[in-house]
């Protein structure tokens, strides 16, 4: 009789987002007169830039005809799109990044997912507290992280490192010895950052010990401070030590298009074995390419014209960003996050856990937001608000939150 | 100091198509004004038909809009296309699935080799032999195939099911008892079939030693005899032994678009546990949804149009089959596969291996196609031409070949 993969079964069910549904629901239904605004989600609502539908519709009728046809893609992605990144994402930021370093692929969720099986199943792994789900939860699946505790809400065997207010959200170098350590930068939920002296820190740490930095930075687009790197691959050191993740999502509004990808330097080896052979054998081996019109679309995001209206997209979330995060402050919360980072962070009222929060928002000012304990348990007491919404609706959002404290 | 999966070092070298590649460039250096006929490539040539690129153009202007904007995907794939696979893909051959059984991917071969992950690392695998490759070395990567011989081209671990002229390409019951089977119908690379009799067996044996089929269908739309199955939920007892593999690359030519299907139906359990929950975790975690534009482009394929163009190019490549089929048969070679299938599958000369009849084509007739060893130990002593050029170079390249026995 065939067996299942038993470390599935330890997950915890992910009822987080919807819980928050659940609720939404339930106190429209009481109150059909009331008007929800949801910053709750992590999904963008501006359409496809122009200069992007225009690459699609050019893709698609090349892919329309028989001379101009696209069949299976390079599994590692066409070279337009590798050196257009290579020259706009990391050559302008002074990293020396080569084309064939550069994995393309459906979205930085499936990389972040699938990057832990080139490691050895009894790797350890360190992250952040509170955390983003998946780098967590593909490890379970793979029999990483020992038992759940369901009090905690902690894994046995996997390192934390608390990311609060009290060390300026700035993880500490762990006491234990961990092989793989994820950090997101800018940091999803909390939308705080390392600066390039700070990962400078984990560079050389990770060298010293030799350990894996896995480098989410898919919201990398919203950097606005000088001392925030765009890449790990600003820090020396981190060829040999670092690989990192990218995402057009956030970026360009690609969470329905998918398109990603992923940065495996040549110098990164355990002995003689390169790290990025063996991305190169999973991608060939699991993965088809990422399709063609997609690798277009991403193309279009490099043009001047691309470029600038994806980027006047950005400002225009950092606009809500920086409503929502003075109007917090305002309003007397610590806020947190917001200035490099589409995400607000911040403390809920005196003594509230951040389901209480989450439930006076909704009742008292008729706002979604994110409870901060559904990251990781030093979430608590913090609450996510998201600036993906509309402009008005995020103005009218503030100030019911600001109301509520007059 | 971390470390590597070791499992990947185990994997040979993929030289197949890259050997082929080399030696082609070679002779064509050599002898420049030869023209070289290309029938071993498994990719489609045909371009996109015109209700599918009409889909992309409208999906992608109302990504451009913020009204029709689509963000995330559900993790399981739109309902308008899950309904429209299980009306025309199911219930039209009377299979019972439902929606939520259908899981959509960005394909097929990324569905097969992830499949493996939610079940027990000491699952014992059986194949075909010969077998497409990826189903093998997904489960070499997790570690459940025990050590390679280099001399057989065969892992210790793995139950192989030698297919060859004297079964008639139909693999007997193993003598071991696997855990998990890989039937691929019709075949890649024999472009063989198993009947709706020939599957029963399967079926009830599978049931009965409490095995689960990995059923690939990648290859349905090119079936034409009524007793082929096109789907293994044909058969009764699947529900509850099996998982299919649907694809729209060969189908539609998707090869460079990506999207395929997964089936995994509710009766199919490991004592209280459901497959199909252990998959939507699975798809939930590591995967963001199939790219909207593209499941539009799917939702066209089953429109009347749609299916019309497509079943139009499907007719063109069997004609290919056919010419390919019977001029080789003409000439005196056993010839197999070819009549539900685009693959066609010969014995070599007399006496020559896989290889040496691969020279004596590239440098007698000037023709490409695949050596059958590549695809396993079995595959030796024969050879695997395709059906996806043009018509003109397919009756070209089997005159080249026919003049040769002249």
């Amino acid at each position: 009789m065939f067996k299942i993969n038993e470390n599935y079964l330890k997950l915890p069910g992910s009822y987080l987002f919807s819980t928050i549904a659940k609720k939404v629901a339930a106190y429209q239904q009481a109150n059909p007169d009331k008007t929800i605004i949801r910053l709750g989600i992590g999904d963008v609502t501006l359409p496809i830039v122009p200069a992007v539908v225009e690459a699609i519709h050019k893709a698609a009728d090349e892919m329309g005809h028989a001379e101009t046809f696209h069949g299976y893609a390079p599994d590692l992605g066409y070279d337009f799109l590798r050196e257009a990144i290579v020259q706009k994402d990391y050559m302008a930021w002074g990293c020396r990044i080569s084309p064939d370093e550069i994995f393309i692929s459906d979205g930085a969720k499936s990389d972040c997912g699938n990057i832990q099986e080139i490691f050895s199943p009894d790797s350890r792994i360190a992250v952040c507290d509170p955390v983003y789900p998946v780098y967590v939860d593909s490890n379970v699946m793979a029999g990483r992280t020992g038992e759940y505790d369901e009090a905690k809400g902690m894994w046995s065997n996997v390192i934390y490192m608390p990311c609060r207010s009290e060390n300026h959200f700035v993880p500490e170098l762990p006491k234990e010895t961990p092989d793989l350590i994820y950090l997101c930068n800018p940091n999803n939920p909390t939308g705080t950052t390392l600066t390039r002296e700070q990962l400078k820190v984990w560079v050389d740490y990770a060298n010293r010990i030799g350990a894996v930095i896995l480098y989410d930075a898919a919201y990398e687009a919203y950097i606005a401070e000088p001392e925030v790197p765009h890449s790990i691959f600003e820090i020396q050191g981190a060829r040999t030590c670092a690989i990192e993740f990218r995402s057009f999502s956030k970026k360009a509004g690609f969470t329905g298009v998918r398109l990603g990808f992923t940065v495996v330097p040549k110098d990164l080896m355990c002995g003689d074995v390169m790290l990025h052979s063996l991305w190169a054998r999973r991608h060939g081996t699991k993965f088809n390419g990422a399709p063609y019109i997609e690798q277009r679309a991403g193309l279009a995001v490099y043009s001047e014209e691309g470029n600038r209206q994806v980027m006047e997209q950005v400002a225009y979330y950092m606009r809500n960003a920086r409503v929502i995060y003075n109007g917090l402050k305002e309003a007397g919360y610590m806020v947190y996050g917001g200035v490099n980072s589409p995400y607000i962070w911040l403390k809920t009222e005196q003594g509230m856990t951040s389901w209480e929060f989450f439930d006076h928002l909704l009742e008292q000012a008729n706002v979604v937001g994110t409870p901060g304990s559904g990251f990781g348990p030093s979430g608590e007491g913090y609450f996510r608000l998201t600036a993906f919404g509309t402009y008005e609706n995020t103005v009218e959002a503030v100030e019911r939150i600001k109301a509520l404290r007059k």
